[in-house]
């Protein structure tokens, strides 16, 4: 997957980290946007030249005014508009035939208002294309520099600077609000924002860009995101990947799982909406993590901002309480989070930590000996986190008070006294509000240990990040089939074809022979693959051929066979007889099994996906179905199918035979690998593919294919 | 529906209104729970008398100590014992021969300890019993009255009276941590604290008792409660009725959603874990709120303690972005949140009251007009609140900095200045961690808008209690069928006398006849039926028919009816030779249709309940079933199968038609009235029944009956 960027990094640093700024419509009226632009320039000492311009002022904040546009220097690197949308379109283009290297764009009004809107954006769009600037916005809230306190928004912020060293987070967000709230969210968790952008309509630079920006930028650690739309997935999808490499992670907050979320956004972007679990599926395999509240995305970037190292595949809970423990359980299902399971026996270390009447257990329920001999916490704190099979610590306290905080904080802080560990420790209050003198949070804070208010908050956010640690993200052994012959066909190919093709790439189907509309060469065909056989008419203008009673099934014999030839040329005839036919397909009667579904498309803006499922009505109405990427190997379609919700039908229910996952999860890699490799295949759809008992194979009955003409 | 109490609320009233209490074990050691307790006492100066118990003292906080448990008055109200476990049971005995009202008892080490404890525990319970005597735990954190300032409890607490007039949550929970946590979590959002009991392990009185009391404590609103076991399921069952009734809503926390909590609580408590779906469906019937997460449980006290009124069905959001829409629609979905639609159109009220350029909508997204017309807030919310459509309001509002919220705060509480209202305005602070001045929440808090730091925590807790609003708990319509002729069965039921007693309640079955195991008697049967028939054989020792061949179906003719029944006879006596046969059924053969399963079964505990879901696997995979109550209208039925996941089935799916819902309805409330009717019966098993087109019925086509020998 090589996608090559639309700008440099210099080009985006204009915006970013410009050495100039031009405020157009600055103003000394307060509330203006304007105003509160200058202000925060020359508040927070914005090291480079700044231009206001205003026609009608001298000087503003102690700066000479520029009158005019016409009057800016050339090459100014940034010019931020905070004037009305009519004057937007023709200053973008005096700006862009001076050189300037990026324009952000408050206004409202353009493609988000209908026509009009929509044809001024393309113009700004032009205009940028035609001088190689970056647009932010319009419809935007501006951006925030932390790093080089460089704040070009017209809302007050607040500009924690992070220190030399610490880690921080990248916001990139279509919405200015949401950008502006996760920050201030952060902010008083004592996680640090490097840059944060918002970008509005994205007449000609968007989220993907800005992302490639932060992927590269040495102060961003962690990238914070909120998008109702991406408009160059495969752009996102490249610096997603380039961002894992990197060990960033990204935290992706999209509505759309509900119709009524598509539909609100479609209002207020005018982005279509894509397909969401399509769209889910492509950015888990790139390891983006998706919160699905504001919560939860704030939650999840504070652990992977705060900790050093990400949360690993099972979590153990230090307690105080056996109700705790019962509902830790509760918990923990139902936000998909697995438990270690320890016991005296499976852990001398730690049982050589705690006194004897607290048995090892996960959660540990410590009781109140705590509070007497807080030592207790470091020391079983230290000894999790030097054990190799546990994931990530949460220690699940409760506060009560000040006197209470005074000796379980620092307790539980020391526990990092020992400098960096290779797992997370987070501290989850129990009893939310008591009253913890901010020293303390603040002390925990720093030391690496995030604090959560309560263990609900933690264990959901855990959950998210130690999903990315179940699965390979380096694993792509899924190498594209390209398959011969494809060239030959286009349009719906008749199953016949469909079936030859697949079976080049190691799918397998029923024995059977394609033959022409004869009574004889039916039955010949018939004979050589032997009794029962399955009759099916074929053209590709037949896309439904149970409808028009092309299809034929248990056919015993000689006699049975003639008899469904017959009747079948006489319905296909009564069906449509415009419709011509290729020949007959006779095929060897599979034998029953559980049916399955496999289907693959190759979405236009996201690439290629494949879907499975159980037959019936339960992939549909339940949605009990799993979609997967077409380079994933066998272990993990093999992972993803035993998480079907009636998966329990697969391993063996109630004394029914486990069935053959294996080749079940072989098929759907190679259906995967066929359209990677063949990027003309628009849809694959083998339906039923009946699973036999372990050992016995998949085999897929039939097979639809459409292929770009 | 009539239990009797155990206690009288002067009973209890001798444990939460002593106006005496001894403290045996009373001390002066910093850290012992006799000092705390004593301190607590003297500290918020309790107005009885104080009787500190200790043989080595003579004066404690300048109270006069009695030497001995022998030397105390009679009839002291309360004795709370802070001593060891070994002295637990004399002294309990000392004090119920001294006519001591009510002990508390701390010490851990009774039956949640093994088989000593346990029998030391049933002795406790025997001394209270002879004597009328309340015992608290043991092994619990005592009680709180925060309405009278008694606080019996050896943890520091923060004794927050309710004022005059004041609203506030009653607290009883088997752990005293999770009391603590609940009082703790409660008090600085401005609730009250009526009293909390923390009952352990309820060797003789149990949170059912405290919950009655607490029904008619005139000083309760909301009861909120942390239960690992009921052990008087029909107690409380009785009292959350009266709860209901007295306008005092019961939220509950109660693990054991998941398998390991409920082994979690039998090794907490020594309990064995019930039934915990069915569980849920009897507290739901009785209004009983669940909460998921101990975060839930107190966010939904916070709203019923906060506001005047509960929650409708239906919520409405003020919002100032878009891109918080669509975030609202995904969590509604989430949550099970019904959001009103609401338009231009529709709302000529709403409208007259928004600028011009903000559409009518839900969420309505003001923009940041608010900012400059702040009386926007206040006009549309009472707007809303004066709108009979509206369940809820949530004002979701970005809260920034201390600026923001001067100018949005008063804005908002105004909305409430014309006094009581009869839905609840919640607000939802959506950038969590802005630096907001508390008065301003304060204030918002007195007024009785709760707040919340989340729109994610608001939306959860309106969605349970607006599930209250949903059902209608006064329904009572399935009123009790008791069966003429159960008398005569015990045991299991063969299915011909089954269903001979279930038609006599209105269940359809198919047309049958039942005939001695002879040739000439099933063929005539046959015949005076119609073919096609199904025979199958009858025995109240056979309850697999099918696994010893028992069942023949699709018989189309006397030449296949005689040759199944000369099979079936074969097939019997190799089966199993010693069954005795009553007879054959011969049955019209039921049209194929949509196979349902519909079960009952007495529960020991909590009694009868109806389950009902689809045939198959995914009642049991999925847990696609509903569970009622049996003394539910059609309506109430209706409404819960069509929140089956897979109720699109049953509503018309992809072109089949609609199934009889009405009258799958009406055989389940059928089979709870007879459940209710005769509690002797311990199950019913209904499987298949054939759910028929619209109008076209329901037929159960196999039926078994256990009834109590």
């Amino acid at each position: 997957m090589i996608t090559s960027r639309r700008f440099t990094n210099a080009q985006i640093d204009r915006l970013l980290r410009p050495k100039s700024v031009a405020v157009i419509g600055a103003s000394d009226r307060h509330g203006a946007l304007g105003c509160t632009l200058l202000n925060n320039l020359v508040q927070y000492e914005f090291g480079g030249a700044i231009y206001p311009v205003n026609p009608k002022r001298d000087e503003l904040q102690g700066l000479a005014v520029v009158k005019d546009v016409a009057d800016l220097p050339d090459g100014v690197d940034c010019a931020v508009l905070a004037i009305p949308r009519a004057f937007v379109v023709d200053t973008v283009r005096q700006l862009g035939e001076k050189g300037c290297g990026a324009v952000v764009i408050y206004a409202a009004g353009f493609s988000e208002a209908g026509k009009d809107g929509a044809r001024d954006q393309a113009e700004i769009a032009r205009i940028a294309a035609r001088h190689g600037m970056i647009v932010e916005g319009p419809n935007c809230l501006g951006c925030t520099n932390y790093v080089d306190r460089i704040p070009l928004t017209f809302v007050e912020i607040n500009m924690a600077t992070p220190p030399a060293g610490a880690r921080a987070v990248g916001i990139a967000s279509q919405s200015g609000a949401l950008a502006a709230v996760i920050a201030t969210t952060l902010h008083p968790r004592g996680c640090y924002v490097s840059t944060s952008v918002s970008t509005g309509n994205e007449a000609a630079s968007g989220v993907e860009d800005y992302v490639e920006w932060l992927v590269d930028d040495p102060a961003t650690h962690v990238i914070a995101m909120y998008v109702e739309t991406f408009r160059r997935p495969a752009a996102f999808l490249a610096a997603a990947r380039r961002a894992r490499e990197a060990g960033k992670p990204i935290v992706l907050l999209h509505p759309g799982k509900s119709a009524k979320a598509q539909e609100s956004a479609a209002t207020h972007t005018g982005a279509m909406a894509g397909d969401y679990q399509l769209m889910r599926a492509k950015l888990a395999r790139e390891g983006v993590i998706f919160a699905d509240t504001l919560e939860e995305l704030c939650d999840i970037a504070t652990i992977a901002v705060t900790c050093d190292s990400l949360p690993g595949a099972n979590m153990v809970v230090l307690g105080e309480s056996g109700a705790l423990r019962g509902l830790a359980f509760d918990l923990a299902q139902d936000v998909g989070l697995d438990l270690l399971h320890l016991d005296d026996e499976n852990s001398p270390e730690l049982r050589a930590v705690l006194p004897d009447f607290v048995p090892v257990s996960n959660p540990t329920d410590i009781t109140a000996v705590g509070l007497s001999e807080p030592a207790i916490y470091t020391h079983l704190l230290r000894a999790l986190l030097d054990d190799d099979r546990v994931g990530s610590v949460v220690a699940s306290i409760i506060q009560s008070d000040p006197i209470t905080s005074k000796i379980k904080f620092p307790a539980i802080r020391a526990a990092l006294d020992g400098g960096k560990v290779s797992k997370p420790l987070v501290f989850a209050g129990v009893d939310e509000g008591a009253t913890v003198p901010p020293e303390y949070v603040a002390d925990l804070r720093a030391a690496g240990i995030p604090w959560f208010p309560s263990t609900e908050r933690a264990y959901r956010a855990i959950a998210r990040l130690a999903d990315l640690a179940k699965r390979d993200l380096a694993d792509r052994s899924g190498d594209p089939i390209v398959l011969d012959g494809l060239d030959a066909v286009g349009g719906v190919v008749p199953e016949y074809r469909a079936k030859d093709l697949l079976r080049t790439a190691g799918i397998e189907f029923p024995r059977g022979r394609f033959v022409a509309m004869d009574q004889g060469a039916v039955q010949d065909a018939g004979r050589e693959l032997g009794y029962p056989v399955v009759l099916k008419a074929q053209s590709a203008r037949l896309s439904h051929k149970s409808d028009a009673g092309g299809v034929a099934v248990s056919l015993a014999d000689d006699g049975a066979l003639c008899q469904a030839y017959r009747d079948m040329a006489l319905a296909l005839r009564t069906y449509n007889a415009s419709i011509e036919y290729d020949g007959m397909l006779v095929e060897a009667m599979g034998a029953r099994g559980t049916e399955m579904i496999v289907g693959a498309k190759h979405d236009p803006e996201w690439g290629p996906v494949v879907l499975a499922g159980f037959g019936g009505v339960t992939a549909e109405i339940l949605k009990d179905v799993k979609l997967f990427t077409p380079d994933l190997g066998v272990e993990q379609v093999r992972a993803g199918l035993l998480g079907l919700q009636q998966a329990p039908l697969l391993i063996g229910w109630r004394g029914s035979p486990a069935l053959d996952v294996d080749a079940l999860a072989e098929l759907i890699v190679r259906v995967g690998r066929v359209m990677a490799g063949n990027p003309r295949i628009r849809e694959i759809d083998l339906n039923p593919v009946v699973a036999y008992p372990a050992g016995q194979g998949v085999m897929a009955l039939d097979a639809l294919m459409l292929v770009e003409d």
